[in-house]
């Protein structure tokens, strides 16, 4: 099938810098951190505002894309699940999916709530949050 | 900055087939449609079943990449707003996010209802929904 190429956006500046210690989850410890947008992007970023929540798009690049099937939270006593019924970060296609909330925007830089990205995760897509009324 | 592949793992089946006919929602009168897995992926699929509602991520490759502003549903009326304010496909990475519920499943062929996806849209990735309770 044909192949298609990710353009990352921009990138994720944090703390979290080992993936053996980053929270499996936001509400697990997740720090706030920055997104920062390449500056091409800028008008994309319009109508963005600080309290809004939004879904952010990462691309996992530590991922392994050979994965298709983990136990649930590394939980060996759990059986096998295929990677598709799971949130595991390893899978074909590692795109990151995190609901932010935006404390801060200063130019092309946004400051987020509860991060589970490592720093420097490519960022490749923002969207308002699905709901209902959209 | 580093460019990445994505590698679809399957295609959409649908009856929609024409960008300017297809529905912005899935509320708005998308057909049921079959995601149809290469398969190579059977395994990552163990865990889905009939009655689920997934979250569906793929490549809206009719999309432009080079859109950074666009009147929200096309109306002319309404301001410009930056891509990543709003859930137009186009965006600089055209990564569609459909949430679907799952009718049923034959081998790596999965049915579901109202997807707003075009006929052969690349399937990129699947993941449970977004709940507080993962």
């Amino acid at each position: 099938m044909t192949e298609y190429t990710l353009r990352p956006i921009g990138r994720v500046e944090s703390t979290l810098t080992d993936r053996a210690e980053a929270p499996r989850q936001p509400d697990e410890g997740a720090p706030d951190a920055w997104l920062v947008f390449d500056g091409q992007y800028a008008p994309a970023l319009d109508g963005l505002t600080p309290g809004a929540d939004v879904l952010l798009l990462t691309w996992l690049d530590r991922a392994d894309r050979d994965t298709l099937t983990v136990h649930p939270r590394g939980d060996t006593a759990r059986p096998l699940s295929g990677v598709f019924a799971t949130r595991a970060p390893d899978r074909p296609n590692p795109i990151g999916l995190h609901v932010v909330h935006i404390l801060a925007i200063d130019g092309t830089r946004v400051h987020v709530r509860n991060l589970e990205a490592l720093d420097a995760t490519p960022i490749v897509d923002v969207k308002p949050l699905l709901t209902p009324d959209r």
